[in-house]
């Protein structure tokens, strides 16, 4: 069986200078590898908070690279170079508000700005789009609240079965036990 | 008083060539037989996944049969055929983003894969159209959810006056007891 | 420091006329003036529900008048003269889809009919623009949710440092005790 390729796109102005370390986007790699059962491959990419290359980037991942998911941090906040969510809508077909919806709420758990994330996810061409916040440790608390649905969104647009550890995280495929 | 037309629009490329049973449109059917108090009338309609065949179909039941509803199931996952929340927006005048909001809430406490649902609602002209899911079993908790705030969507739409009877189901409208 | 100047706009074509007594912007007002502590400025303006006028009273606002957070009152149900959220959506150069999610979440909890208020939020220029109800009691309900992340999202904007009295609202803002 192929290995599924998931990109993992880390957009900030910051990281993609070298001023800063780029901390959201391992920590999105960490989770899958500790949720995955399955064989899987990354694929990172780095970017600056400017939509036409969030847009590529998106693009090349879905298109070129193949991959089945592609996982975004960052630049999904209120400021003027917050943009990550505008290039996910502009390069999808189909809009998934559900993911923000619920990822919305459960950060709502903790902090009362977690309205101010406008973070979505989407479908491009058979790939999924999710969009998380910057900080790591909402990173994980986003995943945990959509992670289960994930594998069944990519079993409908034909892409790989994905297996999750289900002592840690359990899929969720209806009519499936 | 009017008996009041309310559209069933059932999207399936299987049901419409007769390959599958339309189990979602009587299940609607069934469901507002039981809810509904005052006199009405269904207008069912069978069509493909195809958006323009939706918009077609949507504009006829709200112009020329003069529905002051519409409901329609199917069509509303992830996959490429999957366009009805795109054939409703794309005929409506204004969107209703409480209706999806609400009904993934209330499946997700069932079903991880609530969040794939990209159901929503929206006004075309004078009538309310409201997707639902195509499972017969997700119909009737999703029409539980919204429906009690129907009756008054449509007073305010200037369509006919809804009554449920109220040991089933209670609409609500503000000032009312 | 400077005053903050906090944009109040009811959108009511009678209010407007003067055959009704705006009750929502002064409802906005008193709020405001209960939970903010910093020094503020209300600007008030009535329209009626044309949207071309509210676009043009949000635009005055936010360019004109320097506000940088713009709170409107009413125009937000199905009817076919509600038009603010249109209005909204089409001068703002970023969506908040949060705001709009947590205030029908709050209603709902009170009437079944708040999944039929279709209020939104966003962001033009470097101004927060918020949508209310037009009740003045869903003012201060819908207020209470999303205010406290609202001094940090104006922080994000570059605008002035609102506090508030904590003993009545609590603004959060992440990394702060």
């Amino acid at each position: 069986m192929a290995s599924a390729k998931i990109g993992i796109l880390t957009v900030s102005d910051r990281a993609s200078r070298g001023e800063y370390e780029d901390r959201g986007g391992p920590a999105i790699r960490e989770y899958l590898g500790e949720v995955l059962s399955s064989e899987w491959e990354p694929v990172a990419r780095i970017v600056t908070d400017d939509q036409p290359l969030i847009e590529a980037a998106l693009a090349e991942l879905a298109a070129d690279e193949g991959c089945c998911l592609i996982v975004t941090t960052g630049g999904t906040g209120p400021a003027s170079r917050d943009v990550t969510p505008e290039a996910t809508e502009a390069v999808c077909q189909k809009l998934m508000p559900g993911f923000g919806e619920l990822m919305r709420k459960v950060s709502l758990e903790k902090v009362a700005t977690a309205i101010l994330s406008r973070q979505t996810a989407g479908i491009i061409g058979s790939a999924l789009i999710v969009n998380l916040p910057g900080q790591p440790r909402a990173i994980s608390e986003c995943l945990d609240a959509v992670f289960p649905a994930i594998p069944y969104c990519i079993d409908l647009l034909g892409g790989p079965y994905l297996e999750t550890d289900e002592a840690r995280l359990k899929a969720f495929r209806p009519g499936k036990k």
